[in-house]
This record gives C-alpha cells, sequence and structure tokens, in this order.
C-alpha cells in the first residue's frame, strides 16, 4: 500500500473546452484516523459529465470547484485500516472521495457497502449505481412512462441513456435512441434492443427523427442539449414530459447555446423535469431492487470503458465528454 | 337585434407581426335552430395572446385556423331566442364563440351561466373568467408556492399575470414584477400591491432585476419569452417552479428565439410546467370558488381595457400584443 495519497486537483478554471491543463497531479500526506474513521484505498473512480459545470466559476448544482481543490466524484474503495467497527478492513464502499487514491470514510459517509453477490465491483458505479439510479429516477419517477407510448433517448449509447432507453423497453414502450455514428447507433438497436436510432451526425438527421418518430414524442430522456434538442423538441407530442438530465454538448461552451425549443414546450404543454440524483439518496433502495433483478435476468445491459491508472483521468474525462468513449466511464486506480 | 351574423375571419395567415389586413370582417346568415339549440348575442368578446400562435399554419395548442375561419375566442352571450328550455331567452352564457356578433350555443357546449351576483357580466372573461382560473391553476395547482417564497410574474400589469401576482400576495408571498415602463411598473406596486416592479424597458433592467430578487426566486409566473426571461433565470433558486403560460414577446417573430436559460433550469434543478387552461375544464370551479371570494373581499384588483364594436377587435388585439394596453382586453360587441 502506497504511503502517499495521490490527487487530481483543479489547476484553473477552463476556459471553454476543459484541457489537460486544466489538472495537476500533486502527493499528500494520508491522514490520520479518529475514532469512527476508516481508511480506503480507490479501486475505482467514476467519471463523469456533471463534474464539468462544477468547474466553472459561477453557480451550478453547487458551489464552485476553487483552484486547487481534488476533483470531486464517486469511487468504489476498499478498506484498508480502520478505527470503526461498522467497517472493518477489506470491506467494499461506495463514496464520494473524488479523483484521488485514498480518502477517509465512516459509516455515515459512505454511500452503501457494496455486494458483490449483486455483480462486479465496477457496476456499483454504473449499473448499479449513480448511473442506473439516474436512469431510473429520470425515466420512471419523473415521466412515468406508459406502454405503448414513445420515449426517446439522447446520448443513447451512454452510460446513462443506455440504461434508461432499456428501462423504457422493459415498460414496454417504444424507444429511439440517438447517438452519434454508425458504431453507436448499430449498438443501441442491435445490442441493447431499442426500436430505433436516429444519427445526430449524420446530414439526414431531422429525417430520420421524423421517420423514427410518427406517433410523435411523449417522453424525452434528454442528456446532450444543443441543436440535437431543438430538433427533438419539434416532435414532442402534446402532454410530452422532459427528463433533463445532462446537457453535454454545451459544457464546454463559453455561451450560453439559445435553446428553440421554448415555444414547443408551450405549444404542446409539456413538463421539463430537472434533477440531480445526488438529492435523492432515499430514492436508491427503490431503484435498486428494480435493477438488480433486471440485471440478474438478463434485461440490463451495459458497458463499461475503463482506464488504467489515476493519472489518466483527465483524459478520460475529456474523451468521455467529447463522446470518444462507449459506455460508463470508468477508471481503474488500484 | 340584427338579422345578421357578423364575423371576423382570418384572411390570411400573418407573416410575421400581425396586421389589420390579415383580418376580414364577413356577413353570415343566422342560423336555423334545432331542438336543444339556442341563439346567442355576444356582449363581450375576451382578446388573448394564444389566438396568434394559432393564426400560424404549424402545430401549436391545436390544428392552425384555415384562411377564412371566424377567429376563435371566449364571450360573454345572451340567449336571444332558444329551443332549449335549460337556456331560456334572457340567460347569459360564457362560450367558445369567437370573433362574431352570434353563435349557436346548447347546454353541453357553453361553458358556464353567467352568476351577475359574482360581478358584472364582462368579469366572467376576466378574474372570474378563463384568466382568472389561469392564474389560479398556473400558480397554485401547478408551482404550489410557500408563504414567505418569491415569486417573479412576467407581464405582471398583464389581464394574467396582475391576478397571479395578487394570489402570490394572498398566499404570503414576496412578489416581483416585470412590466415594462414606469405606468405599468407603478401599478403593479401601488395598485396591485406587489413588493417590488422590475421595469423589462429600464437600462439597468437586469441590475433592478438582482436587487428585487435577493434571494433568488422559487417561483416564475412566466408570460413573456425572449431575453426578459432569459435575464429571469439567472436568478432562479434551487428548485424553483415555472409556470410557463405564455410566450407573447415571441408571437410575432418569424424565427424561434434562442433560450437561454436551459442551463439554469438543469443546475438549478428547476422543474417547468407548460398548461393551456382550456383542457382544465374540471378545475374552474376550485378556482372560481377563491376567485369570486377575494374579489368580494376586496382582495382582488383588476383593470378591463374595453374596445368598442366588433370591428375593432383586429386593432385593440394587435394592441394587446404589442402590450399596449393595460389590463384585461375584451371588446364590447352589443
Amino acid at each position: 500500500m502506497s504511503q502517499r495519497n495521490t490527487q487530481v486537483r483543479m489547476k484553473r478554471h477552463p476556459a471553454g473546452m476543459v484541457t489537460p491543463e486544466d489538472f495537476e497531479i500533486a502527493q499528500a500526506e494520508l491522514p490520520k484516523l479518529a475514532d469512527g474513521e476508516a481508511l480506503a484505498r480507490v479501486k475505482y473512480l467514476s467519471l463523469d459529465p456533471y463534474m464539468r459545470p462544477m468547474m466553472d466559476p459561477v453557480r451550478s448544482y453547487v458551489e464552485p470547484l476553487k483552484i486547487g481543490q481534488v476533483m470531486p466524484g464517486g469511487v468504489v474503495a476498499e478498506v484498508v485500516e480502520s478505527r470503526s467497527a461498522d467497517l472493518p478492513t477489506g470491506t467494499l464502499v461506495t463514496a464520494a472521495l473524488g479523483w484521488q487514491t485514498h480518502g477517509v470514510v465512516t459509516k455515515a459517509t459512505i454511500r452503501g457497502v457494496v455486494d458483490p453477490k449483486l455483480g462486479p465491483p465496477s457496476a456499483a458505479l454504473s449499473v448499479l449505481g449513480m448511473t442506473g439510479v439516474t436512469a431510473h429516477y429520470g425515466l420512471l419517477e419523473l415521466c412515468k412512462p406508459k406502454a405503448g407510448e414513445t420515449v426517446l433517448v439522447t446520448a443513447a449509447s451512454g452510460a446513462v441513456g443506455s440504461i434508461a432507453g432499456q428501462i423504457a423497453k422493459i415498460k414496454g414502450c417504444r424507444v429511439v435512441g440517438v447517438a452519434g455514428g454508425p458504431e453507436k447507433c448499430r449498438y443501441v438497436v442491435e445490442e441493447l434492443g431499442f426500436d430505433a436510432y436516429v444519427d445526430y451526425k449524420a446530414p439526414d438527421f431531422e429525417a430520420q427523427l421524423a421517420a423514427a418518430t410518427p406517433d410523435y414524442i411523449n417522453v424525452v430522456f434528454e442528456n446532450v442539449g444543443g441543436p440535437v434538442l431543438d430538433a427533438v423538441m419539434m416532435r414532442v407530442a402534446d402532454h410530452a414530459r422532459v427528463a433533463l438530465c445532462g446537457n453535454v454538448s454545451q459544457y464546454n461552451s463559453k455561451e450560453a447555446y439559445g435553446f428553440k425549443g421554448l415555444r414547443q414546450v408551450l405549444m404542446h404543454r409539456v413538463t421539463v423535469y430537472a434533477f440531480v440524483i445526488a438529492e435523492h439518496r432515499d430514492y436508491y433502495p427503490t431503484a435498486l431492487a428494480d435493477l438488480s433483478v433486471w440485471l440478474k435476468e438478463g434485461k440490463l445491459k451495459y458497458k463499461e470503458d475503463v482506464a488504467d491508472g489515476l493519472g489518466s483521468a483527465p483524459d478520460a474525462f475529456i474523451r468521455m465528454l467529447t463522446g470518444g468513449n462507449l459506455g460508463k466511464q470508468l477508471v481503474r486506480v488500484s
């Protein structure tokens, strides 16, 4: 076990597109444990789009990150030293330790103990973790799709979108996935079982979208924003529901994008629900009960894109924000 | 009683800004009544922003108006000839007869019978009609403001906005009204009792807005869209609710306005509810019970801007869409 804690910190606020130079790798002392605390060594770090807006010096979900702060994030970590009877050495936990190799946890600060019977440890960050719960909450709790309705998912091959679309299929919906390029489009239809895909990079994107949504769209599970969302809004049905989960196409923009769909929201009496799953910890058990069963029954497929070593986190993060990955982006830290 | 039915029809789809030439006045025969029907002579016609998008040849709330169709709208009308025992001559009803002097009503097609004890007949189109119910539904049923929360109303001196803001005051909220020019701003604070105004025509509009919302905005009752809404969204609190009731600044635009506030919706986990009160007829009794009591108690003030004669409807409509009126826009038809 390393005697130092390696950290990735924000070196400066990105100016538009985030770059590797916006991060710095630094060493810190391992903390001394107090009673009730345990030291955990990070095994997997989850990389997620929400981290990008937190790097800007404006109000986002939370107070902006400060220069020199450790990048935030969920991890799976193993207790390697313990002064807590609840967290014996060897316990695998999920916690918000961020981009570092070690961190202190207590019974109160962990998100949960990883149950190895449910899946591999990394799944606690993807299909059986924040990613899966986000999809479940946004789709089922907020948008309440009915069987037979058309559900459209943007970033459909992405970590959250791929789960949201599969849940909609389980619930008997017609599911249309928007993804970029033939490989991702093939993936959502052939491997994930979506009913149709729309390639937003194709020159006939809008015609594809219209053809794929002959009865318009009842539910939009939305992750990207920008011109793709504008086009999607032209196809909403009356009383459509939109789960606004992300806006990844715009996180690296300096200027606010002008969303063209507000008239459509009004005219079709749409409800737009924005949410962040961190505020709905109480919902985790409900979602995980479903997700673990569906996973066991083979109804949910997921992919992980695993980068190696904490030092690879900045590049992997940038790649994810620009759509260069396929599936949930993780970093294997130890 | 005139032996002809005078109508205002849509002569052509407006090209951007609606003009008087987009309408034509025409005569039609008075209809022959069947059993159960009554002929009603229109006394007051309600002019409302929602009529404008219906004139465009694209999907709006409903199928677009066709060239030559009578302009739609709510009216107060008096039964002048009847073959319905339920609607004796002299009965005052509200109905969706549109821009014409006469129309056929039945017990099933009227919206209600006007109760003269509650207020003057015209009030059945304003504070005790669609206008008041829209304000009540959007604010209370959708946004559920709590006492002490900050409620911001756009088009605050307008027919709906003025009622929405007063209801928010009744519910113990801090109410900020956005209006254009000193006269309207003075009206919402001094006559309607709002806590603060923001003049969107003032050069320091954004500074006024920030000063008027020191604790940010919990509920937005939104009628206008455009740059005003962009600025408002920069001041939303976490978990704000937006009742999207209208978009009047954009109804005469050829190009969709680019709404800059979508990032704010996401980052502050805002819910946006778009609605049209015509779909919530069941809600009328609930709202009218409150509104009639508040009116009687002197807690609700309202203004009507009454144009004279059906022929004045196009000009009055255009004036209303450009903010030239103060209060509910009506036409006295007979």
